[in-house]
């Protein structure tokens, strides 16, 4: 005790955190390319999403280690945190922050992440889950459903804020269970019309969930083939579930399929159910990656209501790999829904 | 000169920096809990700031070194940079940003962080100056009390920017002088009524102080005793002093305890005194830690303006570390003011 | 194919990516000071951009590399993210954010940068391109120019978003081309009156360029001398030509000079077309480098409209440094526009 408190402070400031160094990892993406949209301009855009991220596991002995992990997503054309249209920003860790313990028991962390469903589902989509304009992930794979509408507006889509995530561990090898429940906050959402109107909206302006959202997905992956399902529900109880599978036709060839409904009955009064199914193909080429996908989204009652189109896309894509890092792309696409647009992308993405 | 600017240029950017790296220290801290508060839902939240921080010493001999330390401070539970009311966000390095030289004659640093008193204080709390629901810290070891009120809305309660801090050596391993003195700068504050009205503020918006604001404090730490006294004026001329101690009567067992005196007088027209002082303990045992305190706020002439309460505050908590950096946490908390309140959280706390 | 994919994912997520760690270096600067504006207050600012970067190269064999690097802006003062007046956020990654591939043909970016003109023209200046009060790349040595008028209110002055950057390699040892392009995207800029009138503005809110903007640069640098031209044209059709050259007359004497002019004949009604020339010398003593710097900026019929001044600026600095990375400064200068003013810093710089 020969030292003063702010010596103390400083030293630990300055020179007593020296472990801390050596438990970080730092990592992320930058993906950008060019693209035109018909009937648009020629843009600098990107087809996955960009991320600089912090993360670290911590072995605290008897197989249990402490992990956490933060990721920052941002628009690399303009340099500003990831948002919606220019003017919502997201949070700064948009991608993910949690912090938790993994052992035999599974995986139980706390924070902000992908529900379970959506972490689950990435994985059968033919452009490994990316937000492509050319990939089925954010509007096809989902059927249109949002995982967290009483959030900010411009705040993520497929994400619980103030959740518990739990993944099991993987049973004989083949079986894991995930599960995500999110608290009952509320989190400064704008008001929900609903079944209401705009003066007594059935949601109001900051409201808290009454029941509470949760996600669960099961998948089981055995030699070339594997299957997943999942049901989510969310804080204005639209509900979701999912079934999906990939086998492994050969080494160079895995083809992948998943079908999804949602379930707007609770806050939607037209057109409360929607369906969708995609069905998409990698195939392996030297340094070369094929992606194939097609897909629909039908809501109900289309013929009834002109306004709410059924959506039909398919898409062709090709990753030249520089590296294990590093590759070149280009995408096409063709999506018919009210109106029709064909979408091209070439590209640069590198992981670092 | 084989070489051109731009050459040059990009290999500085890519490859010219490499003593770079090496000077860096990443740290940081994830803290997620879920938590409890009386007429509340349960909720995730956090003990402890959560931070992601960059530092590093520069050896320039002679005694001398070069500081940096810049600090992001985040909600882990939302994954956006750390607010008050999930409208207004603080600075991204609401921790610090701060330079400065470091030698024989103690440390300068230019930027923004925590006032001298503010950074002395935390040591003699029994929740180590965390901002815990349970802790003293914000509240009553401040009694109440704002460090930069003509700062943006929203913005930290205990920090100077556009500040220089100087620390003293410690003078015979026992005694030690901080000071901070803030520039007189507006900084884009609301208006503040005061002693004014609304129409006309004693404090118009985007004012710069009338009067430097200061922050001066002092210990003297001998063996198990340690002493601190402190001084504070910010930029409305409030003004707060505090004197506390610790003494560690077992190596087990640290006692502690303070007390500090606010005067408003130059700007709020009743109350305008409050007083507070709390007395804890942190006692270990094996792998855990418990914590317990007790604290009171008095507001002058509480009885004739019932709408400003005494505040009474009862904690305990207990952690139990799995590594020198993971522990988890139980806290429970009673506080009466104008309403009474329980509180409990449970959670984990991870540094790296 | 024994593990699940969400424990593929979390292996990914915590180790897979263990060669992400070694290819990213963290640097930047961290720079404040105390300065002194005739008829302002005392305040803490800074001399320099304020950095924290992320920036890597991967070799992909065969002479090709990936590049990216991504840099936050930031104020040391107060914490926040660099900003205009306190008021307007610039991008998180305000200093650049670019991804790319560097060969036998050159370097090859997309992203987020200083144009070609911006990053050449800082090499001939004698506070080496900072933004310094004292120093002349800001305002006189772009003439007033701005390179992305059609930005958010706040956003940067010198860069292009959306834009591809290419540099040629260094033909000879002596010759680089710098070529960038920018997509005429739209990028939510508020209306620009221009010719038009507040409710007609000849650009609208969010408008789109109605040509591509460009920047060109080209270098010439043999033993102690370096001349430069660059034209650049921006979102509204203002234009900007440049020259400028360094001749090392002795190797601790740089001196420099250049001539700009910009043409806004197309959004502005009076005095369209300003000039301006700058002269400067930075002589190396011991540890030390003293900064000189003289220069002007002339509107067209000044005296026809007295509101836009002639600016005339001179102004000296010295650096002292404490080792390669770190340096104390201290900077005077007096400025004549509309008013005249005297502006004296004081203050450090350290890069990490």
């Amino acid at each position: 005790m020969k030292k003063s408190l702010v010596a103390l402070a400083l030293m630990g400031a300055f020179t007593g955190a020296a472990y801390a160094q050596s438990s970080v990892t730092i990592y992320g993406t930058l993906d950008a390319g060019i693209s035109k949209l018909t009937g648009g301009t020629t843009s600098v855009g990107k087809r996955d999403n960009n991320k600089l991220g912090f993360k670290g596991v911590e072995d605290l002995g008897s197989g249990l280690s402490a992990l956490f992990q933060l990721e920052i997503r941002y628009e690399p054309d303009t340099g500003t945190i990831e948002n919606t249209s220019g003017a919502n920003s997201r949070p700064l860790f948009q991608g993910q922050s949690r912090v938790g313990l993994q052992g035999d028991f599974g995986t139980v962390r706390l924070g902000r992440g992908l529900t379970a469903f959506q972490e689950t589902s990435t994985q059968f989509e033919p452009w490994s889950g990316m937000p492509a304009v050319a990939g089925y992930q954010t509007d096809l794979q989902v059927a249109g459903y949002t995982t967290d509408p009483m959030s900010p507006v411009g705040n993520s889509r497929n994400r619980f804020s103030n959740a518990v995530f739990y993944n099991s561990p993987v049973v004989g090898g083949i079986f894991q269970v995930n599960l995500t429940v999110q608290a009952k906050e509320a989190n400064n959402n704008p008001a929900i019309v609903g079944k209401g109107t705009a003066a007594a909206p059935q949601f109001p302006a900051n409201s808290a969930p009454t029941t509470t959202p949760y996600s669960l997905s099961a998948t089981a992956i055995n030699g070339p083939l594997g299957v997943y399902g999942a049901y989510e529900k969310n804080a204005i109880q639209s509900k979701i579930w999912s079934v999906g599978a990939f086998y492994k036709a050969m080494p160079e060839l895995k083809l992948m399929g998943s079908y999804q409904s949602q379930d707007q009955t609770e806050n939607v009064t037209i057109n409360p159910k929607t369906k969708a199914w995609l069905v998409g193909a990698n195939y392996t080429v030297g340094a070369g990656l094929v992606r194939l996908g097609y897909g629909q989204k039908d809501p109900d009652n289309v013929l009834n209501s002109p306004a709410i189109a059924k959506t039909k896309q398919v898409s062709i894509g090709y990753d030249y790999n520089l590296s294990p890092r590093t590759y070149l792309y280009i995408d096409a696409s063709n999506k018919k829904a009210t109106t029709t647009a064909n979408f091209y992308s070439l590209g640069i993405h590198h992981n670092f």
